[in-house]
């Protein structure tokens, strides 16, 4: 099996993940060396290496391990398709995207297979899918990058998925490039970004509920 | 800072992944290492491994880095509170979950905090966020185990949660016990589950289009 990338990014912090983030806890640096970039090579990525994201997609966790996650896919050397994934951008995404070397469509079966009753969770847990993914990327350098800039309705209508399907995101996966070939806007917004604090996110006891001494 | 568990379970595979799970592809074993246990000791969880797990949160990616997901806990030591969230599972649920360390509710805002407006990946990116605190316990040797199985209403009602929010699961956490513990009908399920094939849950240039050679 063919690494296309170095593995280094799981138990060391990335020099720039550590310029622009910190954690108040220790955690896997995985988690904070993850981040979004915008600008990619166009370069194609090897099999063994695109396909292991979604291997670790694979093996999220879901709601009766019933695995409603599914992932529509185009490679930039099948320009046809690629071409059409492109398309169903808005232009702020467009413009960069179009380097990416796979574009990814998510969805999620809205019911279970076994009995058509309604899954609360398929959303949430596609996005625990969606998070295996991105951390595999980032453990092998790849970028990901989320989108919720672009034409769902569109997307359905010309992949052809199902009523009983719902569209979640799109995901550029691709090789990293220097970020001066973005577009001069974007250059400024190409670093790991920072997050709210853990007591805005983490309540005790009931909605609202603040934790004494949390960061 | 304290750590109550060995952290091991990141780049080698435990003795029971390997058992149970083969991965097509090279990825991070953490991924095969995370299953869901239900055999938990009953022991407090000391805060720095708990909030750690919340602290993988945080980092995980979210539309315009809206963070919309927000976490209600209960932990064991404050009986109160854990009986009442016990008390929103199924008995399926509470037989086994009564002895987590801390159980906690999901939940995350419908709308964007900037606007108001409708965000499509609330629950998409709870899920996200909801995969890393799943990770960094698996390398931590901790439990986690997602439920559906518990009355969203009565956790929305008994917990405060407001009209714009939705909730999403339910997590158990605690620290590992021998299976030998549970009921008996627990214990043969006790191991980690398998996956149903990657070619399954991807596809290509359009819904349903298998990729040649997948397996």
């Amino acid at each position: 099996m063919i690494r296309d990338t170095p593995i280094v990014n799981v138990e060391n912090l990335t020099g720039e993940a550590a310029a622009h983030r910190a954690s108040d806890y220790d955690i896997l640096p995985l988690f904070l060396n993850r981040w979004s970039p915008r600008s990619m090579t166009g370069e194609t990525i090897e099999d063994d290496a695109l396909f292991a994201l979604f291997e670790a997609a694979r093996w999220a966790p879901s709601s009766f391990n019933a695995q409603l996650w599914r992932f529509i896919i185009a490679r930039r050397q099948n320009k046809e398709e690629f071409d059409r994934f492109v398309g169903l951008l808005v232009p702020g995404n467009a413009v960069w995207a179009n380097r990416a070397a796979v574009l990814v469509v998510v969805t999620s079966r809205k019911l279970f297979e076994r009995n058509d009753k309604p899954s609360v969770t398929h959303a949430f847990d596609a996005g625990a899918a969606w998070e295996n993914l991105a951390l595999e990327a980032a453990r092998r350098g790849l970028v990901t990058h989320g989108m919720e800039g672009f034409d769902y309705e569109r997307a359905r209508r010309e992949l052809g998925v199902p009523d009983d399907f719902d569209v979640h995101a799109m995901i550029a996966i691709g090789k990293r490039a220097p970020k001066e070939q973005l577009p001069e806007k974007y250059q400024a917004m190409e670093q790991p970004n920072a997050r709210r604090p853990l007591r805005e996110i983490v309540f005790e006891g009931g909605f609202g509920r603040t934790v004494a001494g949390l960061p």
